[in-house]
């Protein structure tokens, strides 16, 4: 749970900005023909050619979105990655290259900087990505992230979250609330070390549900697999909120309406067992919990037979017209009205 | 110099994240044929064509890069955008889009988030940009902008740091130093401030260098010019760290040298008699100083006709070979090697 506090400590006074960028990024490799010009100079430059390109961006910061306490750098790195290609990938896109912008106190020696990097560089490679540019400063107090990815789209296969038609078919990738969960287990542990810190935490039964708060991935996966298969959303939104303010924002940017089935919502074993000992119910975890990263979107009817048999996908509900409003239908057959949780941060 | 405490304000948490961004960006036109989809989605969909895009990004923080009790917010969100304008300019492209993040602490209501945003919107208004995205979200402390601009850029026409070959005019834009003496203004009249609140400053003297740090402007006008005049730059970047510093970037990326005369540097008259009242060398001050966001460049002698009547344009040096080195010819005519004065946020 902790940081080795005896390890090497570089101040980042002795580099500078331009030592401390070329040192962070040099072993970054440019992986795309659309980079012409990465970083070192006043911008990047991409050349698309006749492609689209998507554009979006997140910030995280020390305190509201990452507690270091629990959260190593390297995941970190790794997590602010991927927050930023799962927005590429839910607009169809092919993710290929990102800036990555940094504040840090003086609190944090190179190492850390470093063990950042080396967490931003696995995402890179591993989701083949350019890291193009970014902006390197001191902050006053915490660390801050913020990336911006782009990616490329061939003319007409973008997807937007307003293309949802009624009898659509609402479908979710993977599983939901297990980042939640992790959230909830790693809180615990830090309150009994604060306590105790020599008690050894028994973190076996939760190895999945942490792995998904500390080491999320993106699902560029099924981008590729819908490709293949031929299926193209209707429309489509990543789960980064949680699944009830994911629908309402499909439904009200396609005017549509939805039921939702609980009995369909997909939650691993992991989160059922972890939501009965935290006494929380897993359906309000699924709606509600967010940084999931799943990939929610609309199919025809027609392409139900193309997805049905795939273990990564789960038809959880049907698109309706507007009139009839959003829905959950729950597993006693009630009908409940799906509402949005709002912006938490801000209420703390 | 201060804000009126007593204007109405309006809690964050009213909003919730969604309300927030819809309420701040309500007035926003897109005004390019490059924007296919702007706010509203995961990303955001662009379209260049045939065109290279260059993509640039900066964090502005709280307490390092600003100053509320002198910087107002409306100035800030406008210099916010214009940092970002001018690396894209000094690529010689077109700016065309940003994006803008903020991290906010509930001691800032709605109001003042209102005015930052009408800066921004002046700036996206003034040079024709428009607002693609961004995240917005808390903060523990303070006030953070990170900006992401893109622009486009036909092909062939960009200009890197990197083309500079012995012989070339070093060219500037603008006059220098300005932006580091307003700031030194405004810093004294904060102390005098803090000894006695009801002291009226007389800033008239200092109006030109004040609103170099507080409202600075992008070379838009200029790129424009060098297409009109027919000069393609060999390299170009943007004054930001000071003239010293973007000088030793652009010889070490051309791999050639420099002679830079000190009588040729364009300094403002209040330049001139703010550096005597403050007993500070009005070079140092043009070298050293940065928050220019004047633009540097080189070209070939045989373009030095078509830009040697224009009052905007200084001839201030020459590119040498790599051997000859990086030198400051005095007025003096003595030879002083240019050095640049590192990160100085991290020495703080």
């Amino acid at each position: 749970m902790i940081e080795d506090k005896n390890q090497q400590r570089t101040q980042l006074s002795d580099l500078g900005e331009f030592g401390l960028i070329d040192h962070l990024t040099k072993n970054f490799k440019v992986k795309h023909k659309s980079t012409i010009k990465s970083i070192g100079d006043d911008a990047a430059v991409l050349n698309f050619d006749n492609k689209k390109i998507v554009v979006t961006t997140d910030l995280l910061l020390e305190g509201v979105h990452f507690d270091l306490s629990y959260m190593p750098l390297k995941h970190l790195g790794y997590k602010a990655v991927i927050v930023n290609l799962s927005d590429v990938y839910a607009m169809n896109a092919k993710a290929t290259q990102i800036t990555v912008s940094i504040a840090v106190s003086n609190r944090f020696p190179l190492e850390a900087l470093e063990d950042l990097y080396a967490g931003i560089e696995t995402a890179a490679d591993i989701y083949d990505i350019d890291v193009i540019g970014g902006d390197t400063t001191s902050s006053n107090k915490g660390l801050l992230i913020s990336v911006t990815a782009i990616g490329e789209v061939e003319s007409e296969n973008e997807v937007y979250r307003s293309g949802a038609k009624p009898n659509d078919l609402l479908v979710v990738s993977g599983d939901l609330g297990a980042a939640y969960m992790g959230l909830q287990v790693l809180e615990r542990e830090k309150e009994v070390y604060k306590v105790n810190p020599n008690s050894q935490p028994d973190l076996e039964p939760y190895t999945y549900i942490i792995e998904r708060q500390l080491k999320p991935e993106a699902r560029k996966d099924i981008v590729k697999l819908l490709s293949e298969l031929g299926v193209k959303p209707s429309s489509m939104i990543d789960i980064s909120d949680g699944l009830s303010s994911e629908i309402i924002h499909i439904c009200k940017q396609s005017k549509v309406g939805c039921d939702l089935y609980e009995e369909k919502i997909p939650l691993d074993p992991q989160v059922i067992s972890t939501c009965e000992e935290f006494n929380i119910d897993s359906t309000t975890v699924a709606l509600n919990g967010g940084e999931d990263y799943e990939l929610l979107f609309t199919i025809s009817q027609d392409d139900f037979l193309k997805i049905k048999a795939n273990p990564s996908l789960s038809v959880i509900g049907y698109i309706k017209e507007e009139k009839e409003g959003i829905h959950l239908i729950t597993r006693a057959d009630t009908k409940i009205p799906v509402k949005a949780q709002g912006w938490k941060n801000f209420n703390d």
